[in-house]
């Protein structure tokens, strides 16, 4: 039996290297190499391995040592099934030893079970993904696997490709190979590798028998990688998107290759005009018919792309379809991606007010590709960028992050946006995942309408049409909120200066003067008195003692609340 | 301090009574006895006691002893919190002893503890309900309750009355007592409780964190007890009624009067047409509207008052209005109370088929007022049995009842309905509570879809306007699936010889061929794979082996479906 590789000890550091590469050696996680035969999985395998400081392993080699047989003697005796159940264990084995480079063989990633170990051992998984010439080429003559014997190697390899590749795409990396030198194409395999960022991925909790948590996956270019992200959490590889007009000619086409790569079919794409105009119970019932009649079934997921509006009607579409569809949220604005995306609730306006119709229905996974942020309008960024604000008043020290780069995000810098979207995820998904229902009467999800009770009396005032979006009718409540709090006492009067000096400092009104209409003060009034929130009759604020520090006040003297809309410049 | 009447241990059997009552002495269970004061707890309880053959009690003098103490020292000592738990402890702890007769103080059935506690020990409860003046008469002048010192009876007793009244209501029996001797209130009373049937009760536990079950309460004359009943269950004593026009006027005010009895207030009552075509996403957004317009919460509760078609739409409505409102079912119709109530399922039918919008929604409690039954036009009591026989070919044993006793209830027979419903809900919510949500791929609620997969096409060709009734449709569901069972050698011939012929004997079609049009095979057979179950495209039946034997089978070839559906009288 030849000396098992993976037994042997690892020297205790890499040898200095005359030409340091722009990556720490040794890499400091394994890299998982997939592939069809002939793809090169070996020769690049070592080559990296030699590059990165890392042991190389082949894990059929592995196989064959510890099984003291061939791999075409281990399937002739026992069958595939024995064979990849080894194969799994043996790669577990060898990825919980620290890092390694290690390539498979070709059918090792197509199972379900091995990729979820190799996800869970933490390595980076990387398909070299090669066209049939290519592979042909290098397979003809030299491959003595019994797939080949006898048989057509273009009819046995485009067969393999088409029910691999799929499973290849979950890989956190693709490299299209055209023919080229091993040399090349590991030179390539390191600029990605040293360029790969992996997606953040915030694991949300929710309570229940069966296991109902799901992550919020944030990162850039998620979505040309939407197939292989999704795969492992879809019930079927199909589904149906429902996006609007101006978001499905941005991004849908991106979002389709995503899911092609992984063998995920599109029953249906539903587009609705954009706007807040969309979120109706009429059509609720169109999107219905539309997905009903592309023949979608009780497995095909609905996936949300777009904002708020879409995430919101599509989500509602999804809750209710055959009592419940499974759901996918891939938001691409920024009000979305902080707020709306996150926490199960979907719903629709009625004539009495807005998301009056709804119901809690949790994604299966929340997609935000941040890289969809570059081609928000200016407008849209800002008044998202409101709910971070929220967020940071209601974290403590996420507000002083804010007050210091929150201008940063909204002049479009990809990084300040995704430290914004992660951390309002986060803050967002631990108060979710404490209060799914919005059941916890002083605290929980309540607290996450600071300012809304003030921002939705405004935005109904404004008739939705644009006049007046959702994010800025938040800002102007944050400062009121911040102006009620000092008044009654709770913080200084420091904090709503602080507010509306940072509020202003990223574009957003932050002052209901500045709007350009004159609102009446007891209009407003009774509008907050029809919130959805309202209990007994009684109207709630979300008050600050100080930022981080939030509660919720259902005994705020309305005159109180009066006085301060009118000496913000609000008629009687 | 007083001998403890509770510590003496009870006689080895009552004494032989010379005029044998027609009740069976001594009672077997407590009977405790509720009102205000004046209203002869007292002087009723110890004659009850006498001819129940129990020992009676009396919970302040109870209270008195244990704690050495008068009512009025405990009071004025510890405050009434304080006198409330003991009261409490006392009244649980006389009940737990064995069968007793025990009068409470005026305010001890209007703590919500203590009404549960006697709940709990399974006693009957007596709410002896005078009016005012009776009661003034009785308490002026003797009455030295501290109340009562100083204060104008009228006053203190009319205030009294307003808060404690709906608590009495929750009482099993309430005895409206006039001006007449404590003899006669006794004889009503006696003859009240050996008529009295409790509400038979079936527990449905949901899986999940919080308790999430409830109960189906079942029995002659509930509606004119749902204040009683449901108030325990209910979040606050508001609710609004969604009904159609026939049920609302039938049982409308029944109903009404029986929620203010508990102080319920009615803030809405919707009513839509009867039948089938009010089961739209149009009416839903009425209903919705017509809610949200009379200032319904959160908090407030939806009742559907009436059948299938209003459980399946005001369940839907308080699914998603305001993301989900307490619910509760009042089935009228045989059909809702043996099925459609019971499981959570709400939803309305779209232009693509039934019930293809729709939530999982449970009840706070299902309450069958199997009165109801008698206004029912026979043939939709004939048409409900259907399910019963369903339930019957599922259960096993059951069967075999609905052979012997089916067309009794069909015929109206009340002790055969009350026995028709209470099975089948049993056999239903236990179903229901192990696949909640249609999960188990192969069993659990798919098999409450035996005779549905013929019955949907048959029903749906026939076009919901009443030619052919839900019940109907399922009928012939069964001969059919029995039929098809049969053919693919799963059962004898017998089998379905017995199920036509009982569905027969009932009154019900059970052959295509005796509905008055003529179906196309190949057009049912291309319904049933627009169903809402069907996977991956496959037909799915249910088929039997025997009764109290069924299984899930998508394997079933379209020739011997379409060659079963011309044998019975089908065109091509």
């Amino acid at each position: 039996m030849p000396p098992r590789a993976a037994a042997a000890p690892r020297p205790p550091a890499a040898p200095a290297n005359p030409w340091p590469a722009p990556w720490p050696t040794p890499w400091p996680r394994s890299v998982v190499v997939v592939g069809m035969p002939g793809a090169g999985k070996t020769s690049i395998g070592r080559r990296l391995a030699n590059r990165l400081g890392l042991p190389f392993h082949d894990a059929d080699v592995e196989i064959e040592a510890a099984a003291g047989l061939t791999v075409s003697e281990i399937f002739a005796r026992y069958g595939e099934a024995h064979f990849r159940d080894g194969e799994r264990r043996v790669i577990a084995r060898l990825l919980s030893q620290g890092p390694i480079v290690l390539a498979t063989g070709g059918g090792a990633y197509a199972d379900p079970r091995t990729r979820q170990a190799v996800r869970e051992s933490g390595a980076v998984s990387l398909w070299l993904r090669c066209p049939l010439p290519t592979l042909l080429r290098r397979v003809a003559g030299r491959d003595h696997r019994p797939m080949f014997v006898d048989a057509d190697p273009v009819e046995v390899l485009t067969r393999l490709m088409e029910r691999r590749h799929p499973h290849y795409a979950e890989a956190d990396i693709v490299i299209a190979c055209a023919d080229e030198s091993p040399e090349t194409t590991t030179r390539r395999v390191l600029a990605a590798l040293s360029e790969w960022q992996p997606p953040a991925r915030l694991p949300v909790p929710l309570p229940g028998a069966a296991p109902r948590g799901y992550d919020i996956v944030t990162g850039e270019g998620l979505l040309r990688r939407a197939g292989g992200l999704l795969a492992p959490v879809l019930p079927t590889r199909r589904v149906a998107i429902v996006s609007d007009a101006n978001v499905a000619a941005l991004h849908g086409e991106t979002l389709r290759e995503g899911l092609a790569e992984a063998g995920i079919a599109v029953a249906a794409e539903v587009t609705v005009a954009p706007g807040e105009a969309s979120k109706n119970m009429a059509e609720v019932g169109r999107v219905m018919d539309a997905l009903l009649a592309a023949g979608i079934e009780r497995r095909t997921a609905v996936i949300a792309l777009g904002g708020g509006v879409v995430g919101d009607l599509a989500g509602f579409v999804a809750a209710i379809t055959l009592r419940g569809l499974p759901f996918v949220q891939v938001p691409t604005t920024l009000l979305a991606q902080v707020d709306s995306s996150v926490g199960g609730k979907t719903g629709v306006n009625l004539a009495a007010g807005k998301n009056l119709a709804g119901a809690f229905h949790q994604p299966l996974m929340v997609l935000a590709d941040t890289g969809t942020l570059a081609t928000l309008p200016p407008r849209e960024l800002r008044a998202g960028y409101a709910e971070v604000a929220k967020h940071g008043l209601l974290h403590g020290s996420f507000w002083d992050w804010c007050e210091a780069h929150g201008a940063e995000a909204v002049a479009g810098d990809p990084a300040a946006l995704r430290h914004a979207v992660i951390e309002s995820c986060r803050l967002k998904s631990a108060v979710v995942a404490e209060d799914e229902r919005e059941e916890t009467p002083d605290g929980g999800r309540a607290l996450l309408n600071l300012g809304h009770t003030f921002g939705h009396a405004l935005e109904a005032e404004c008739g939705y049409g644009g006049a007046l979006l959702h994010g800025e009718g938040v800002a102007i409540g944050l400062g009121l909120a911040a102006m009620l709090s000092a008044r009654l006492g709770h913080c200084a009067y420091a904090l709503p200066e602080r507010v509306v000096a940072h509020l202003a400092a990223c574009g957003l009104p932050a002052r209901i003067h500045e709007l350009n209409r004159r609102f009446s003060a007891a209009t407003l009034l009774a509008r907050m008195g029809r919130d959805k929130k309202v209990r007994e009759g009684r109207l709630r604020f979300i008050l600050l003692n100080r930022p981080g520090d939030a509660f919720v006040a259902d005994d705020v003297p309305a005159e109180t609340v009066l006085t301060l809309l009118r000496d913000e410049g609000c008629g009687p």
